[in-house]
């Protein structure tokens, strides 16, 4: 089993959508990916940043999930990142109703010592800055380091983007984003412009339509698992990208065989995350509904056509 | 090996994509769906109607893929159907520029006397009441009717559609025109609405996103696959439609396992359609192309996780 560093936020979430509407409740990527992650067991190290407004409880929570909060500064006079949305009907859009960076204005990470060896790295949507800082500090080079990231960031720090990019393993991104940061319409020509900016493996999200991994000419689809009603999108493309990172720290088999099996579960991990508002399903969640899930996922797309 | 009825248009297309235009060429959904289930070698006939304006070398062209056009109409004093469109630049949406009926407006259609006992019948798209008369002239009930349809005749002839779809046993529609039948925006929730509707089998066609079987509790995805670029959608829906009926009448098993193939070998075949305009790549389309796609749809898809 591998050590897996985690950065990204951990964050106050405030979340409309057409089934209800939340105060400010447990969030940010950290969180998520951690949450997933967590199902692993594997030896996790989360680093961030939050205010002395932050509970103690939701501290306790990722602490009692197995998850190293020691790189988790707690600025005592500052407020916690904070982000408000609503969700549109059809669930694929929203509308961000307040960003408030607070701590995270002045974030300035730091990677516990115990973990500057860690093999895998995840790199979860923040500042690249912050991100390429992580990446300076490991005494060793990971082996493999996987980037989540967001349009904000190409259109205001494409450059510092594109030089973190150019240092990690895996990408993972949305369609649009895909599209926006290689100014490409196809999907396949646009895996291959972001193969030649570093990352060996890029993996696309596609929401309720799925993910695809592209590696060289190689590519795998996996489905999102279709869902009588999606109550809260928050989270999931950072559950699909902790369960992805979780699973290959757990197994340390980097193939692209196996990297199909972490898309797999990253999918699975995400089909739960949004059942329920922000992190409340993730935190209740039990192996054995994973293991469900997964043989649902099995009987979704697996056929037996006999190839003479 | 079953005997397969199409019926639909045999028609003519001018199709205007971001690379390139064409001049009136050949199209029609059973020109389509007869050329994907032709691939099958299954005995097959076309129920449809011609001007005389249609070439005979088109008439010659379904000839020579064995399928039977006893059934196609030939009205001499009249002219083909036509249909002209222009896509958009995401080729997910289009402009229909001209949609003449000509011969279509009083078209009766006549089920070959050899075809009346057919085990399977694909209703392509055309007016509800024309798919009516045809299962009307069936002397035995079919083992598997399938229906396609569009949200044309949902608009316009609603109560003469839900007559048809009470007496298939697959519809398969695209995801919006399942939202616009049921009033659903969730798929899995339309689905079970379509059930109850008639048909033990609903497939929704996403296009670029593939497409998913239902069946009572059970449901497949089969992605399509990742393409470089779509020069020209049109026949997709047909060409999927026609491989997954080929696919049924040849093998002749109508179990749940079996239509995922059916499922697959229609997304394969799609594949092809939209390399070239119109109908150029399935004319051509050999054994051996298909084979070799049919295992990049395994790759694509299959994993190895093991369950314990």
């Amino acid at each position: 089993m591998s050590k897996l560093v985690i950065v990204g936020t951990v964050a106050f979430d405030a979340i409309e959508t057409p089934f209800g509407k939340t105060d400010k409740i447990l969030g940010g990527a950290a969180t998520f990916i951690g949450l997933a992650a967590s199902q692993f067991h594997v030896d996790a190290a989360a680093v961030s940043v939050v205010g002395g407004d932050f509970p103690q409880e939701y501290l306790d929570l990722l602490s009692n999930k197995g998850i190293d909060i020691s790189g988790v500064e707690i600025v005592k006079k500052g407020k916690t990142f904070f982000w408000s949305g609503r969700y549109h009907n059809d669930m694929n859009t929203r509308d961000t109703l307040a960003t408030e960076l607070n701590v995270l204005a002045d974030f300035n990470p730091i990677v516990p010592v115990d973990y500057k060896d860690a093999e895998v790295v995840m790199l979860g949507n923040l500042h690249p800055n912050v991100q390429m800082s992580v990446l300076d500090q490991m005494i060793k080079k990971p082996k493999m380091v996987i980037l989540d990231t967001m349009n904000f960031w190409m259109d205001c720090a494409m450059d510092e983007l594109q030089n973190v990019i150019k240092k990690v393993n895996v990408i993972t991104i949305n369609d649009e984003e895909a599209r926006q940061l290689t100014g490409e319409y196809s999907l396949v020509v646009a895996a291959r412009k972001i193969h030649e900016m570093g990352p060996q493996y890029v993996v696309i999200k596609k929401g309720e339509h799925g993910a695809l991994l592209f590696h060289d000419d190689n590519v795998f689809y996996a489905p999102a698992l279709p869902l009588e009603e999606v109550f809260d999108p928050t989270g999931a493309g950072d559950t699909f990208a902790g369960g992805f990172a979780g699973y290959l720290a757990k197994s340390g088999d980097l193939s692209f065989e196996n990297m199909k099996n972490a898309v797999i579960y990253g999918s699975t991990l995400a089909s739960f995350c949004v059942e329920k508002f922000g992190t409340e399903r993730m935190v209740n969640l039990n192996p054995h509904e994973v293991h469900k899930r997964l043989q649902q996922f099995r009987d979704l797309t697996q056929f037996d056509i006999e190839l003479t």
